[in-house]
């Protein structure tokens, strides 16, 4: 058997093992056996734990930005584009529920250097997100458009949102990925679309 | 001088030495001597790192919570509410940034018990701003109301956006308390309010 297809079992016994028990309690052992494969031969090609670990989150940070990616239209209208984006985000999550355990909470308990490594993936799909709102701003062209920092806090609070709603997606069984983002996209797009439109919320009084 | 203000002062020292560098990189020493006592004083109050640390989780979720809660007046109009919460939480934050990197960060990236402590806090601001969804969503009494379901989606919506807001404003020293908290509102509220008013968004097409 090809490298590539071996490494690609340990990868996926690996996520699930690491998704499901936690990165402390994961063994190689029951990695290996879930692979197929032996010991000896994970520690060869993926050297320790740590680096077993670190090749996890990057493999699936890098399947979830893509499907976000790869769903939505660039040239379309921005709220299609959000929706698209949204419903492939929490499609991909709930189908993937072990490897965003991984992303989502093993590696930001597990502590440095993989709080790190996730965060990379993060500041990517912020910056897609800012990107899409401030383009939406310009289309709309209402003068004054949004303040630059208006749209990077907006974006840190959309992904903030979804993060959030994801992992209560995924413990809450009846509710599916297309729900998820239909909650998302009420909360988020009649506010973002009115900011679009220039109607900001103003203080009571 | 009495135990409690001794207290007082380890866990001020240890809240800012926590925040500032991190859980596994502050000593006990420098917490001593920023508290102006000594190591030994510190452990027989304390007991040990753990302790101390979840003491400083404890004390700073509950500021938090009660910071929150006690600028929220219960009867007034729906988006008072979020509105004067949303201040207090990103006024709260800032004015206590070591506090906020200790629950937001330290507590979930050196894991467990430290984690499931924070977790608590979270649940407890989750349901606060379910209930109060739910009772504006029951004062604009629409048929068909918002469905429970919908409601907690929303609460863990808006609580995943105000958590990584304000990591992000505490980062940029250009962002205000009270411009994140406008940020945060402009992108809830008229989508709430919207919702309230029963007018959800609609997918394209």
């Amino acid at each position: 058997m090809p490298r590539a297809v071996r490494e690609r079992q340990m990868l996926d016994a690996a996520v699930r093992t690491f998704g499901q028990r936690g990165y402390r309690a994961a063994s190689m052992d029951e990695i290996a056996e879930l692979a197929g494969v032996s010991k000896p031969l994970v520690y060869l090609y993926l050297n320790s734990k740590e680096d077993l670990f670190t090749a996890c989150i990057r493999r699936e940070s890098a399947a979830l930005v893509e499907a976000v990616r790869d769903a939505v239209t660039p040239d379309a209208p921005a709220d299609r584009q959000l929706w698209d984006g949204l419903r492939a985000f929490f499609a991909h999550t709930a189908e993937h529920p072990d490897a965003w355990a991984v992303l989502h909470s093993q590696a930001r308990t597990v502590g440095e250097p993989f709080a790190a490594e996730v965060n990379v993936m993060r500041e990517e799909i912020v910056t897609f997100v800012t990107a899409l709102i401030a383009a939406a701003a310009r289309a709309a062209h209402h003068d004054p458009s949004l303040p630059d920092r208006e749209v990077a806090g907006l974006a840190h609070a959309l992904v903030g949102a979804a993060e959030s709603l994801a992992g209560w997606a995924n413990t809450e069984t009846t509710v599916s990925a297309h729900q998820a983002a239909a909650t998302l996209m009420n909360f988020a797009w009649a506010g973002l679309g009115d900011l679009m439109e220039g109607r900001p919320w103003s203080p009571p009084r």
